[in-house]
């Protein structure tokens, strides 16, 4: 455990469940939603009892600033988009977590949120690991 | 015009359109949207030909993640909220803008996302001037 303020972490079992490990950043864990309608990544910072943006300490939110933009070019650099959308939402997990999804202007929900269009398509499974490796292997 | 780089900066007549102006803020024009289901502010960075978080320097990367935190503590000191939404969508206004919502668990859309909701509905002009009022005295 690289961070003290890492004590207490756990990722709720609901994203666990949903998405699959990408990577551990400075502050992130870093998540693929398994859906295939749209390339989403999620990031969790690893603090325990967080739910709001403002939730963090400063250090914590500019490492976030940071972590989302870096988010942003690796979804560009692994599978190209139109458009990228950034949302905090926390509704219904109320774990702090920040989706990044890549869209395209022909994908299932456009020009619409992706929130609330309905169950995930899982990806087949030899995409999904094809995936999971262009996105851990950018920089 | 207090900082040279807000040359060429035009509201977009869409946003313009929807919401009313609250304040200039060091980075952001900050905007409440005309849907009384969802107190909602935009922000709009006042910079010229920018779609993207990462479009921003890092400087204004930094302003605008200050900005964000002080509308959620804005909202929550005028008019109360179970959690914030934060959401950088763009995918039909393609100016740069954040939106920050108080949502309440009795709201029109909960859980659900405010975006792709149907048809904002007016606030009574008299309950818009006073959030208004209230929005434009928060510290």
């Amino acid at each position: 455990m690289s961070d003290a303020r890492e004590a207490g972490f756990e990722l709720d079992p609901r994203l666990a469940h949903d998405a699959a490990f990408i990577a551990d950043w400075q502050l992130c864990r870093v998540l693929l939603l398994d859906d295939a309608r749209f390339p989403w990544l999620v990031l969790v910072p690893r603090r325990a009892g967080l739910a709001e943006l403002d939730d963090l300490d400063e250090t914590d939110n500019a490492r976030l600033m940071h972590e989302i933009r870096r988010a942003m070019q690796t979804l560009r650099g692994a599978v190209g988009c139109d458009k990228l959308n950034v949302g905090v939402l926390g509704n219904i997990v109320r774990q702090l977590h920040v989706h990044v999804v890549a869209r395209r202007e022909r994908d299932a929900a456009w020009p619409g949120p992706v929130w609330g269009q309905g169950p995930a398509q899982p990806y087949p499974p030899a995409a999904r690991e094809a995936l999971i490796a262009r996105l851990r292997s950018a920089p």
